[in-house]
């Protein structure tokens, strides 16, 4: 069950739309046009303001439903909806895609527009598949299932299946980690520059296994992976196995623990009984992608810093996932955090295209100064 | 200057949409729940009908305006739209991308929705930024300028910058190559696989010039580039110069010669004249999305191969690219056109994912069985 959105967009004279009445000649003209692929449509709603300019509703038997905005300066907009039983094929097939003929040619000439676009169809109430990259893009992943969906007591948990990238973690509708993702973990541990033969690792968050399982093909002494969300857990080990295998059905090995609850309260405690690591994974929430280094957000990240450093080596190391690599602003708030720390910390980074991502992506590599 | 349209979508209980009393309930729901966001909400009109649902148009001051429509089948949709003035902040910051509340998860729990998605931001009449994967699913890019823009006899010709490609070449709204996709090229002439030292060879369009650029440096015999718009590579020359060197500038040397023309008749011509190359490679059009093996399209295309196997040498080989790895269809029907060819051939893939596609191509590489 879906219904399908196609918006077309015209740039057009501004001098075209100034007035009420040179905006109902284009309302007019755009009409007339429409008529061509919709011949009974019907005018069942128009609004005018000197503010605003123009609006109107057009439908074809109240089936296909047109709004149309006319703004005064120089921009229309129309919307077209209409329910598309699974099945049948979309109304507009000639969509200029393939033939490069199409609605929108024809009504940018008609309107003697200075640009016209259409956009590919969006599907309403279908799967969930449309996800923003970090910089806040539309992006339609090629999802063909919902596997599984739950609300757990601290965030809403998703795995979707991708045709391309194989299943997907989505936690609060963000993008995850995805079965075609090794590279990401990869990049996170720095694998091939990093030894972790023999060394103690703490892992924050970390829910999704796949780290800790690639951590373990290295022979670390110990890995403690501290994650807040069993539920996360749980649908990782059922839904991700080929990129977290049976650590998550495991939960300990006299090489590795996972341990559920607040990383923060564990960390005081590790500081309080004096317990020392080599590494620390900061793997949990995706940093605020603008805004002032305020809010809770940050302040979690502070914390954490703080805590990580405290239970650090001398020579120990702090590797995290910081953001899509178009995000300056959110990255220079990233590392003035960083540069907040005492003692003083220095950092390197490194980053790699994560494929369910669709971008690259940039990984911190943070020690004491 | 932009509008901004914010789509919303909800799955209900079919139960509670079926009937028009059921409905009119549901949108009184959506108007109080959209009263604590738009305090001077109005509804400016409504209608019904038991085969379509219901519709409506909400406004703010007719600056904001909200359309819901509530179909009988349990799908909700609420398409919000305003104007954005440049530099002005979206009046939808809470858009829960960050702190996953939003005006979605509040509708979502008052219509006691099974799923609420909200999808990104869309920009309306700003810079072109949506394009359709290969198959057909739209993707944002981070274009920050419409570069060029023009139309040949032949197509629609734009370069757009984005911010993390460069420049793209886009003809008739479909991306062609950018800065970042030497992969493309590289992939398509199997470099490192192919030897084209002193090798005679023939480009079917291949406009922008990366082909034949990258070839020169394979110090093969000769190359003639047979591309028909003038403009393209005028374009190409001027705005993708970090891919395509001076061979747009130049046109010819000892070693190569573009020429502006119909490659099909240049072909007709060579096949008189006997001439035979020891690679042939085909860089023209994309193939069909969908559909039958039928039409201009794949007339073309069937036209092309016959044309090019007799101009072949007998262990020549024919280098095209594919389709989207996710296209099988028209992949299938690509290789079918290529199964009915006399005499017969073989052939061989290769793929790579090309970061101005963001998705994975297919290439071909056609030989003589």
């Amino acid at each position: 069950m879906a219904a399908q959105t196609i918006l077309f967009d015209f740039t057009l004279d501004s001098a075209k739309t100034a007035d009420e009445k040179q905006r109902q000649e284009v309302a007019k003209i755009l009409r007339n046009e429409l008529e061509h692929v919709f011949p009974q449509l019907e005018l069942a709603y128009s609004m005018e303001s000197p503010e605003n300019g123009y609006f109107s509703v057009l439908h074809e038997n109240k089936a296909t439903i047109i709004t149309c905005r006319i703004f005064q300066h120089g921009l229309l907009t129309v919307n077209v909806e209409y329910f598309l039983p699974a099945g049948k094929e979309p109304i507009m097939s000639f969509d200029g895609l393939v033939h490069g003929k199409s609605l929108e040619n024809a009504l940018a000439v008609k309107l003697k527009a200075i640009r016209g676009q259409k956009l590919p169809a969006l599907r309403r109430g279908d799967v969930p598949r449309y996800f923003p990259s970090s910089d806040e893009r539309i992006i339609e992943y090629d999802i063909d299932k919902l596997v599984y969906e739950v609300r757990s007591p601290f965030q809403k948990i998703q795995i979707l299946h991708s045709k391309t990238l194989g299943n997907m973690l989505l936690l609060d509708e963000l993008q995850n980690i995805a079965e075609s993702d090794l590279i990401y973990t990869e990049t996170l541990m720095g694998r091939g520059i990093e030894n972790y033969e023999g060394k103690e690792i703490c892992i924050l968050g970390g829910g999704d296994g796949a780290l800790l399982y690639e951590l373990l093909k290295e022979n670390p002494k110990h890995v403690v992976m501290l994650e807040i969300d069993e539920l996360v857990m749980e649908a990782c080990n059922k839904y991700l196995n080929s990129i977290c295998g049976d650590v998550l059905e495991k939960r300990r090995s006299d090489q590795y623990e996972i341990v559920v609850g607040d990383c923060v309260e564990y960390l005081k405690k590790f500081i309080g009984e004096g317990r020392k690591f080599d590494y620390v994974f900061g793997d949990l929430t995706d940093i605020p992608i603008t805004g002032a280094p305020v809010g809770v957000d940050w302040d979690f990240i502070r914390t954490i810093f703080e805590h990580s450093f405290k239970v650090l080596k001398p020579d120990g190391k702090f590797l995290t996932h910081g953001n899509g690599t178009s995000c300056t602003e959110s990255l220079e708030l990233f590392e003035e955090q960083l540069s907040l720390l005492k003692p003083k910390v220095k950092f390197t980074t490194s980053k790699a295209f994560v494929p369910s991502f669709m971008e690259e992506w940039l990984f911190y590599q943070v020690s004491f100064a």
